[in-house]
């Protein structure tokens, strides 16, 4: 690859700069609260980065009907905690998990949760907001219906609890099987739960969830001795309960299995806290037990949760920004949520379960999974690319893995504990190759990624590739979204056809990039949108460019937002579109539109509106840096301030949308830096502005890159000058490279626009395919 | 051991016999058709001596409700053949299994089974009995609707099929994990099917049926390419169907997984016939892989027919019986149905799953289930001991590792693919591995398994064995059944002890010898009947001695029946009821009564009738043979004949009641060898008569011991003399020894009783109870 090489050669030349001294240490500006209510769906919960162990509080787990809010099982504004369970999705829209939900009790126990608005109904428990404290790495709450402080941490594969009972009342565990996220009748499929002879409990489930057929096992042990235990098989209504002849089981004291299973481990009156470290994996029991094993015997929660903050120090020094409080709050709590994703799908003794259901064993990396693809690919991914490229390796790694497990040949496209979902569309997983590959990241076999990504790209039977192959683009009569699957495919094979360049693989090059102008196959001159096509050729009608919803035209977005898309060629986007001044003045009614947001309400994603831009939903993330690539850069400024301030806050409302398992955290770390990768897999990123005052970031290599703003105030939102080591940066994009090498990025601000720089052709980002 | 001690000694004393020359093979005399009818339960279909695979046809696997029938997936009268399966109990009354069924279809495919009573009214297909060759190791049939040839044999772990398709329609081959063994709505928990890069179909399914939650996994191969395939998912009516958002799967024909799948794979016209192999594991589908490459690329299926009728030869060599043709057929026919279970369950590389769903692995040895241990521990496994004494340690090892996997500790007590069903009562594992012992088997870690056995015979949760313990009896307010359990669990102690006193462990005898007593806490001297005990000490009333029901004082039987069950004691058990005149009049009364068989209408496994005793349930197995204890072996001699006569026969309806995993026939081989295991876990057989002229059981040691019997006709049905290497034998029973050191015992018949043979009370059986 031409501009990796480059840029290495750029490093040679160039003394090595002397190590920066350590900064403050950045996760306990960490705020977990922030994206907890409104639609932002992440956890308040311990976990640390990347980890297999997401333990936090579920406020209700409703039916799958109205479930959309409970996606990350708590909501700030429900009165009650209903348990603690152990995986989670941090954003997700769809979802599913809370796996291992456990309820300390003290006095009477009740079996069932009960009403989520109705203390007392169940074991559920009132709390106050002031009783919590939210950190990277520790939670804690007080249950007030038991008097019980609850504080949690975590490591990579155990989730640590510790509760101070009141020492009046007998304290008890609950250990729920029952409860799911998203949950709905019969989805659990099958649960087991047994105590062994050494008083370890273990267990595992099998749900029918958004991935089917998924097992999660848990291991799970006290630090002091159990006074008694009752199994619970709570499961009514079934036709036939099995053979009741003669024979009659043991009381099961020892072992359950079955849909409805309930533990309750009893401790009498407690003199010092009871502390539980629960282990989980995907593969088996006996792989849980392993996890829980290398825990090691000790139960220092404090130590614990000193090392998770440290894994959170550690995961977050990659950037030293310097900023207010409350900005430092917003952005390290950004930068937190992006280091959550994908998260490890490994036991200790490296086995993992693949898309084929079959459990497999990695050599010399691990697998992680939660794989958010359509829409971590777009600024997350990226993101780790920059600040943990060691990681990245990783990521790519389990990417093949995965796609070599694949009964189908194909790389994830949403997965999560190696199990595939299908959401959403596209077959992005190439770009975080292909993007990791461009930029440089190696430690792994390139040929077998490109082998991935070609069998990836032509399986026919995934989202009518059959015809997008055939005719250029995906019929909206054969395949739903067609409009937009057209778009993400071309954008894809783009990526694809980057990577083959890079390798020197010229066919594969040629006959991708080709793809990678099938972008305009969906461009209809005539309304100067993005549509979708019938098999025949002829633009689907009628055509209303507003108009949204599930099996549409386009994925989770309409017209005004969907055509956009051509990252790989905006260049070409804007020719088809008229030229500069048509480009920019139908983005300029894109953000100025007066929309109603009603015409969304069946489409769940799409919030934080301006006009029809949807922060809150991924097609839009780009869109904003788009006058960039028409000599308005002042504009792409403009914008950004408007969608720093309005879509993200402090406290519980801070996300106004999904996190998407970082995708919007990392969107705003981008930006906040300066600058936002609109075409991952090419090297180039586009410049926006800064929304902090300094930022240095420590790069793998050794270097560090530095961003810095002046004046940085609300009265000064437009760039004057950009300098990059001192020398007047005429370009309004970023290459990889500039970063590597290190160095200086400095924005001179001012009051009013600058409207002559970047107004060049020869100042614009270059992504392009040459098919436009 | 003293006995074994003595019968060692012995053995060094004799010189070593010659070895004899073999005799004709005796696999070709079997015919697995006896039995497939009427209440025998037992299929017709390929397998090898305990192997994994039972490979048979099934006609119906209808509702549980009314089941029944269809035990083992097969009743001879049903005009229609649904599909091959590949497991199957053989003789079970309860039931399950018939996992991955496939059937070849030529033309035109129907995805649902259809009615069994309705030809073409699904994939099922009408045949002729006279088409079907049934041998030991082999089945075929001929597909009347399809035309299609159908033939099966097995290996240990795999299955072979040959399927010979009318050459001018199209060759399907259809798998449904839908169906199952006593069947009901939401049975199938869950289950896979993928087709793998290579061609190898692989898969697993999880159902709750008689053991909850068991997973079978499976692989298959095709001798020939597939043209095309198509997986379906048959699911309907489900609230939640997964997220069907923005995101489709590709059209799944390489994986489906859910709750109804069907795979057909098409082959187009064929010319050779087609090959299918399927391996089965309860762990993994990677070991039901590894089974079926251990397997080999060989498709020689005549071959394989071959070795598996070798298979057969070599479990049916060590008795060599001369017989008229037919007696030989139902001879080694029983022989045969006696060597199945347990079964082989344990993959290639020696992984097994264990009671506690866990996956373990074998060291040095081979694991079984299929445990019908309520049984079998009464004359098939004894028969093992003499017949297969190598296979037996591995069998006393099996259950020994059962009982370490056991959430509870305990032995199996009906166990299969490793998993604990909790079926009928009693522990009687303990007699089997206590019969091993006290014979002279070794080759197990003696102190674990005494360990296994104390550790089952104390779980207080287990069968109410707490009050048990406690009050020296089951009280039948507290535990169904208590009466026969009370009588059950007496005489497990008594083996225990058996064993405990061998291995010189005298504390353990001494506790459990006076628990061996306990059976005369459910003597009513009264009535004359074995009774049930209120947890206050009275019996329970109202009392009838006729009475017989699910959940009633007895299991599966009335007090006539197990006014018996006194193994261990049968001297205290004639003492109790008044002395040898009053017992001997009680069993005519017995055998002589005028029962109506509707009385036991609501017990299903009651079948047999001679007067109240019902020889198709195993409480009776003893019973003719206790004339023997009370001076009066010439009415055993004329019981048994009167059984013999009755109660087996030739062809489907030969078993009058469930084969119960070889239990029956195993008591049909050991009374017409002449003597029957009445106490296993004594050394002793109680001497009936034979029937058969002449047999030689070639034992495990090199020795050989005949039978031999003359006159040998139906006008000579008493015995009037015995002679044990020509010497007569006064006694009216044989010691373990007495057959390991080889010899001959010959029987003297004639027309009229002996009445004087066997009449003192040194002539009799000892196996008693000190505590009498």
């Amino acid at each position: 690859m031409l501009r990796s090489g480059l840029s290495l050669a750029l490093l040679a030349a160039l003394a090595i700069l002397p190590v920066l001294q350590a900064a403050e240490p950045h996760a306990p500006e960490v705020d977990p609260r922030i994206g907890t209510g409104g639609d932002g769906h992440v956890f308040p919960g311990a976990t640390v980065p990347f980890g297999m162990i997401q333990l936090s509080p579920d406020t209700a787990m409703p039916d799958f009907k109205r479930a959309y809010k409970w996606a990350a099982g708590y909501q700030y504004n429900d009165p009650t905690i209903m348990g603690f369970s152990h995986t989670h999705f941090s954003g997700s829209g769809h979802s599913d998990l809370g796996d291992v939900l456990v309820m300390p009790i003290a006095g009477d126990v009740k079996l069932d949760p009960g009403d989520e608005k109705v203390p007392g109904s169940g074991y559920r428990s009132r709390f106050e907001h002031t009783s919590e404290v939210e950190q990277a790495g520790y939670y804690a709450v007080t249950l007030s219906d038991y008097g019980v402080r609850a504080e949690f941490t975590a490591n990579r594969r155990v989730g640590w609890h510790r509760y101070t009972f009141p020492a009046a009342k007998p304290a008890h565990l609950l250990l729920d099987l029952r409860p799911s996220i998203y949950d709905y009748p019969g989805k659990v499929l099958w649960s087991s739960l047994q105590v062994r002879a050494d008083g370890t409990i273990t267990g595992c489930r099998t749900t029918r969830g958004w991935a089917p057929g998924r097992e999660l096992c848990f291991a799970l042990r006290f630090n002091q001795p159990m006074t008694a235990r009752a199994l619970y098989n709570r499961e009514t209504d079934l036709p036939y309960k099995g053979f009741k002849g003669p024979g009659y089981q043991p009381q099961d004291q020892n072992a359950q299995n079955g849909r409805a299973i309930v533990g309750v481990f009893d401790f009498g009156k407690l003199k010092a806290p009871l502390q539980v470290k629960v282990a989980i994996s995907p593969v088996s029991e006996a792989n849980a037990v392993a996890n829980l094993d290398q825990d090691g015997k000790g139960w220092n929660f404090d130590e614990q949760r000193h090392s998770a903050m440290e894994a959170w120090n550690k995961a977050l020094a990659p950037i030293d920004m310097d900023g207010s409080k409350p900005l430092r709050t917003q952005f390290y709590t950004a930068l937190y949520h992006a280091l959550m994703s994908p998260s490890l799908s490994m036991d200790v003794n490296n086995e993992y379960r693949g898309p084929d259901h079959q459990v497999h064993r990695t050599d010399g990396f691990d697998f992680y999974s939660s794989w958010s693809i359509w829409d971590v690919y777009r600024a997350q991914q990226p993101l780790m690319i920059l600040l943990h490229p060691d990681r990245s390796v990783d990521f790519v790694r389990s990417l093949i893995a995965a796609q070599q497990a694949s009964p189908f040949g194909m790389l994830p496209v949403w997965a999560y504990q190696g199990l595939e979902t299908w959401c959403m569309t596209g077959y992005h997983a190439v770009a975080i190759i292909a993007d990791a590959y461009v930029k440089g990241i190696r430690g792994y076999d390139a040929d077998k990624a490109m082998q991935a990504m070609l069998s990836t790209a032509t399986y026919g039977d995934y989202g009518d590739l059959d015809d997008y192959m055939k005719l250029g683009y995906v019929p909206i009569d054969k395949e739903v979204e067609g409009g937009s699957k057209t778009q993400e495919y071309a954008y894809d094979d783009w990526a694809i056809a980057q990577m083959a360049k890079a390798m020197g693989k010229h066919d594969i090059y040629d006959g991708f990039e080709k793809r990678a102008g099938y972008w305009r196959n969906g461009w209809d001159p005539k309304t100067g949108f993005m549509r979708a096509r019938l098999s025949g050729g002829q633009f689907r009608e009628p055509f209303d460019p507003a108009s949204a919803g599930y099996g549409d035209d386009y994925t989770e977005a309409n017209a005004w937002q969907y055509s956009w898309y051509v990252p790989q060629d905006v260049a070409g986007l804007i020719t088809a579109m008229g030229g500069d001044r048509a480009f920019t003045h139908k983005l300029d009614e894109l953000f100025d539109a007066k929309v109603d947001p009603a015409i969304f309400k069946n489409v769940e994603d799409i919030t934080g509106l301006i006009g029809w831009y949807a922060h809150g939903n991924e097609p839009s993330h780009h869109i904003a840096y788009l006058y960039d690539y028409a000599g308005q850069p002042w504009k792409t400024q403009a914008r950004l301030k408007q969608i720093m301030d309005n879509e993200y806050g402090p406290g519980p409302a801070g996300l106004i949308g999904n996190d998407d398992l970082g995708q919007m955290s990392a969107w705003y770390i981008f930006t906040a830096l300066g600058f936002y990768p609109v075409t991952p897999a090419s090297d180039e990123y586009a410049i926006g502005r800064p929304f902090v005052p300094r930022a240095t970031i420590h790069l793998g290599n050794g270097r560090s890159f530095t961003v810095s703003c002046a004046p940085f105030d609300d009265v000064h939102p437009y760039v004057g000058q950009v300098t990059l080591n001192g020398k007047p940066l005429d370009r309004v994009y970023l290459k990889h490279a500039d970063i590597l090498v290190g160095g200086e990025l400095h924005f001179t601000m001012q009051a009013q626009p600058n409207r002559d720089w970047g107004k060049s052709a020869s100042a614009r980002p270059t992504a392009m395919s040459p098919y436009r």
